[in-house]
């Protein structure tokens, strides 16, 4: 059964593969093999056929662990980088692929890394090499039912570790004790991990990416919190700003607005709605409320095996190596009010797992959105 | 004060840019930017020039935030993509940069992040792009006074959080809810953050990477626990293995061994001693016991800003697109112990935080090395 999952999955795959003229894919991003293969881990790979066979590399200590996991047609162990190296050389050779192109995650390789896949000893040298971040997304796009039970349970979980953080908030807790109750709580209510958690207060808040520090909370502070715990290999995404004590009037307010403007967006998620008009009904209430300037990053992206994936708006997903989504089909599962509204002296944002249904959106973080704790 | 630190290391750098023929270096990897201007952080970039100047990108919202924080001399904010692209160039323009060549961090550039930083409209068409890693692994390898005393603080929190984990280790409890334990007491004892925490038990303890799972400890296994805090910039790095309940002779037998050789190796720890040598004592006793094909990674690593930085072992280094170390200098931070046993039916590892000290090795990490709890 779970076989038969992952064999469609790459039956699809082959089909894109072959659409966009690809020989192969050799990909070593962890969420892209787990997609594929039923597991995804450091310093492995999966080399892909055009008729959706599958060779893995993995470190020679990993090999039964992973076999008892994976959806594979061969694996090979390796003891170092060169071993990987040659094992590379090897898959290609087994599978008669000696010319044509081979596709690689360019949104996930670095240079050094995209040189050891690429190295004279493991890609053979008539092989041309293309990137493949499209496939990937295209393929990962649309969530299967089994995908959105278990964004479905990260949904929950995320609950369970925002509103631990929230009951914990008072002065004198530094933000990186926000965060111990919040990922303590993940951890507890059955998250096997969780990606980075974002903790801001006061000033920080107005801030993009505010990572925990050890800024101790005081009355009146804004606290940013932002969760996202993995259950079962998915995740889900939640953001929520509340108020040690008592919000002034001006923060209400910008509260208030940013609420207004996500909710807004949030009942426009549908099936066939395009991320621009999302982007632009966030944006616009902003804009008019004259914040227009006070945003950071893509207001919306999709949530899946990672908290952050495609689909993108279209400027982003550019510069971030995606293709502009199509108009959204059913089921593809967003994060809607990632932008923030950084007003100075400080900021707010308020931020949800959304599941794009054929007549309306399902909202999966269905806990409070209030200021006021 | 603070000020005359990081002129202090941009002179440096400027003088290994001279070295190398290098006009500018573009930077984007945290640590790097942190290391020469006191702030790192995800999505801006530093541009420094070969007379040790530093133009800071940061998006719109956190230009007040870094301004307090960062030793720089001109800062711009941008607020999406385009904007940041064009600041880039602006700076080029700014420094009268138009030829030469600019070093990019090949180690952490995605080829898509380096398609976006040598944009076109971001880079000078007539300068050339090369590598830069090894000037910013050159500099950050040798450790000031003041990195030694945030790295023994960070070695204080890792224990503090091991000991944690360790108590709480018992029946029942899963691997993510051990991490939990270890990183709620890590962020209590000081951390702000901490790398991702590995927790593997029983077979799980047989793999490379153990990321925690929801897998439940049983009597007898052994459990594997590495962390990772980072206190005021500063990590360390420390594992242990310990058993639920009583090790089998073979379990103590293979740990025994796994800490001889540890403990050989950081005993030989001294000014002028070689990668290869302690890569050579570490593996040649556990080859001589027949172990020589259950190992996998560097053993030895160094420890500072990142848990695992240069140097590495000159294998390792190569294909990580780092330069072979020199005979270690007094000062540098290593990670010993890396490498662990994979036995087959579990693992071991032991790993410590070690100072190369002019005449032998400073411990920083010095929690009781026991199997039995």
């Amino acid at each position: 059964m779970k076989i038969n999952l992952y064999q469609k999955r790459l039956d699809r795959c082959a089909e894109l593969m072959r659409n966009a003229g690809l020989d192969a894919l050799l990909l070593t991003k962890p969420a892209n093999m787990f997609y594929l293969t039923g597991d995804g881990r450091l310093c492995a790979y999966a080399l892909i056929t055009r008729d959706a066979k599958v060779a893995l590399g993995v470190p020679q200590t990993d090999v039964e662990d992973v076999s008892a996991r994976a959806h594979f047609n061969q694996i090979a162990g390796f003891e170092d980088e060169v071993g990987m190296i040659h094992s590379i050389a090897h898959h290609f050779q087994h599978f008669g692929i000696q010319e044509g192109s081979v596709g690689l995650e360019y949104t996930f390789l670095t240079q050094s890394m995209m040189a050891m896949m690429t190295h004279p000893h493991a890609k053979p040298e008539e092989v041309a090499v293309k990137d493949c971040t499209h496939i990937l997304s295209e393929l990962r796009m649309v969530k299967e039912p089994g995908e959105i039970e278990r964004i479905r349970a990260a949904a929950q979980v995320a609950g369970a570790g925002m509103a631990a953080a929230i009951e914990a908030v008072k002065p004198g807790l530094t933000e990186s004790q926000v965060a111990a109750e919040a990922e303590y709580a993940l951890r507890q209510a059955g998250a096997e991990e969780f990606w980075r958690t974002y903790i801001s207060s006061g000033p920080r808040t107005n801030i993009a990416h505010g990572l925990p520090t050890l800024r101790r909370l005081q009355e009146g502070d804004l606290v940013m919190i932002d969760v996202h715990p993995i259950v079962d290999g998915y995740s889900a995404d939640i953001c929520r700003t509340v108020c040690v004590g008592q919000p002034t009037a001006e923060q209400q307010a910008a509260y208030d607005l940013y609420l207004k403007a996500q909710q807004a967006t949030i009942a426009m998620v549908k099936a066939g709605v395009g991320m621009v008009e999302l982007e632009e009904t966030l944006h616009g209430i902003l804009k008019e409320a004259g914040h227009g300037d006070h945003v950071f990053g893509p207001p919306i992206h999709g949530v899946g095996i990672e908290f952050e994936e495609a689909p993108l708006p279209p400027g982003h997903a550019f510069f971030h190596g995606e293709k502009a989504p199509p108009p959204l089909p059913a089921n593809v599962v967003l994060a809607v009010g990632n932008c923030g509204l950084y007003a100075g002296p400080w900021g707010v944002r308020v931020e949800d797992t959304v599941v794009v249904g054929e007549g309306g959106p399902e909202v999966l973080t269905n806990l409070a959105r209030e200021l006021t704790k």
